[in-house]
This record gives structure tokens, sequence and C-alpha cells, in this order.
């Protein structure tokens, strides 16, 4: 029950539920839960070029030869990237940070992939850098960070749109939000994808 | 208590608390409300430029000479007008369409304030057109409508931005936009509005 109520998410009451309900299974059952939990701890590794979770040592992302390898986006997990993937409109490489700047954590740019970012733009072939961090504080701080870093490269950094997002009243749009779309407005061919 | 129930957001038990209320409060005090809401019904005005309300012919907005005459930002209705004023970003003029096409509330093009804004932009001096609308459905079939009707003129017609809200985590943002945001991704420099 301990080991179960340690999980993120889990409480004593469902740590309970759960270890009553894996009593009740076959010894088989068992056997079988936690022998895949050893096996996927042992095989799943992490790409060498992005960080991602890969089988092998690159990640079917980077070794997939159809996707676009001049633009790389910056993500802060791995979960992200899944975030992404499933709105099918990126097709370039990423890169996992493994976390973003956050002094109150105690998070600073040394425990994080920046280094090897930097890198990557300076050696590679990267043409740009696409900065996916969350819109937060801490977000910005990372993609400041990250932006200086990079301007030793000739790599051009760009960040994901920020605005109002599709689908919300006005009415209900924050005023920093608010503030910043109007600002920042778009020409109306290319807010819905036209040509000229 | 049915005059106060009737409106929009007051229940029955709302209404029976505001009639006590205003029951134990001394007659001067009822004769007052009763006249300022008199008063206020007689004497605001709809701005004849913009259609916003104003105390006189036209709204304080539309005759401030410091207030770009070149930029007209479209919304749906006054309380947009507030809550783009709160942020302090904008520093042109409004025109108040007074709903957005909607076909299942059968709202059509003619019920709204469109021809005098195209009427606007062929004869004053007009140089864009901002469409602050909802980023609904309805929002976006009056945003192509008003497009299309912009045509005959030479002005620049552009929208608010689209993207993942200000302070949210990558997380929670929803697929549609987060899509959308990495299409649309700006230069760094553009998001943060840094000089070259």
């Amino acid at each position: 029950m301990d080991e179960f109520s340690s999980l993120p998410g889990i409480g004593k009451k469902t740590a309970l539920r759960l270890v009553l309900f894996l009593l009740r299974q076959d010894d088989e059952r068992v056997e079988r839960f936690s022998s895949t939990l050893l096996k996927m701890k042992k095989e799943i590794k992490h790409c060498k070029i992005c960080h991602n979770i890969s089988d092998s040592e690159t990640c079917s992302i980077c070794s997939d030869p159809y996707r676009d390898q001049e633009t790389v986006c910056v993500v802060e997990n791995i979960r992200d990237i899944m975030s992404i993937e499933n709105t099918q409109q990126y097709h370039g490489r990423y890169h996992v940070l493994g976390g973003i700047i956050s002094p109150i954590d105690g998070v600073g740019p040394s425990d994080l992939e920046i280094d090897s970012l930097v890198e990557k733009a300076r050696n590679g072939n990267v043409k740009e850098v696409v900065l996916a961090l969350s819109t937060t504080m801490e977000g910005d701080t990372t993609n400041f960070y990250i932006f200086r870093k990079m301007k030793e490269t000739s790599v051009k950094v760009t960040t994901i749109a920020r605005g109002v997002s599709i689908g919300d009243d006005l009415e209900y749009a924050d005023e920093i939000t608010l503030g910043r779309s109007i600002i920042h407005r778009t020409a109306f061919e290319d807010t819905f994808g036209m040509e000229g």
C-alpha cells in the first residue's frame, strides 16, 4: 500500500483499493504486472540526440528521415512531445530540456540539457530552434536564457504563438493575453493561412 | 419580485431578498434608485460613429484627438470595448457590431453594423481594421464575412493574435490551439517586443 500511495495522484484509499484488487487476481497476472514494470525500467532508454524516451539509441522521431532535421522544437519534458505530436502540425525534431529554470525548486541552467542544445545548434545543420515552453514566468526565464545562449550561433530562434485560445469567447480572455493579442495582431491572411 | 427576477443572473430567492431590502429603506432612497434608472435609460445614447454607449452624440473615445483615427478595432459588443480598454494596450478607435453572425440565433449580417463599417472604411481615413471577435465558429464566420466585404476597400485587415494564453502550462493547452501556435510561431524578438 505504501508503494502505491507514493505514486503521484494516488492516495491511501486508492492504494488500498489497488492492493485488494491485486490480491484477488491469480499469481500469473501479478507476476506479469511486476515483470512488465521491471522490463519497462530496464529496456526504455533515452534518445541520445533529443533525450526523448526510446527503445533504441536514437528515438523513432530522430531516426525518421522524413522529418525536417533543420528545425528543432525545444520542450520541457516528454509529455510535451506527446502533446505536440498529437496536434499533427509539427514535422521537425525535438530537444527535451528535462525541466525549466526554476530558482524556487532549485533548478538552474546546468541541471537542464541546454549546453547540449547549444552544441547541437553550433555543430549540426539546425536552422531554427522553436521554443515551445510554458508561457509562465519560469518558461520565459528559460526562453530568455536559451535565446542569449543561441546568440553565439547563427540559428534563428522562434517561440510558439501566444494569444487568445481557439474557441475562446473574448469575454473570458484574461487581460494580459488580450492586451498582447492586440499588440501582436496578425494580418487576416496569415491568421487563416490564406495565400497572398 | 417578478421585475427583479426577470433580470439576468437574478433568481427568485435573490429577487425576494432585494425586494425585502428595498422595503426596509426609506422612501427617499427608493425614489433615488428609481429615478436613476429612468435617467440612465433616457440620457445614455449610442455614439453615432462607433455605436459605443455615450453621454453625447460621439463617445469619449471617438472624440479624443489623441487616439489613432487610422486604426479601427471591430468588437462584438460594448463589454468588449471595456475589456480591451482595461488592457491599456490599444490606442485606436472602435466599431461595435452589436453581435456576431449566428444562424442558430437568427442573427445575419444585415442585423449587424457591418455596412456602416464598410462605409467607414471606404470613405474615412481608416488604414487598418483589427478584428477582435471571439475565436469561436460564429466569430470566425463573422471575421470571414467582414474580410470579404473589406476587399472592396484598400484597408488592411488584421486579427488579434491566437495562441497559447499567457501564464499557461503547455500541458493544459488544447490540441487545436497548440497546433496553431506551432505553425504560427513568431520570431523570438517579436514575441518579446525586442528591437531587431
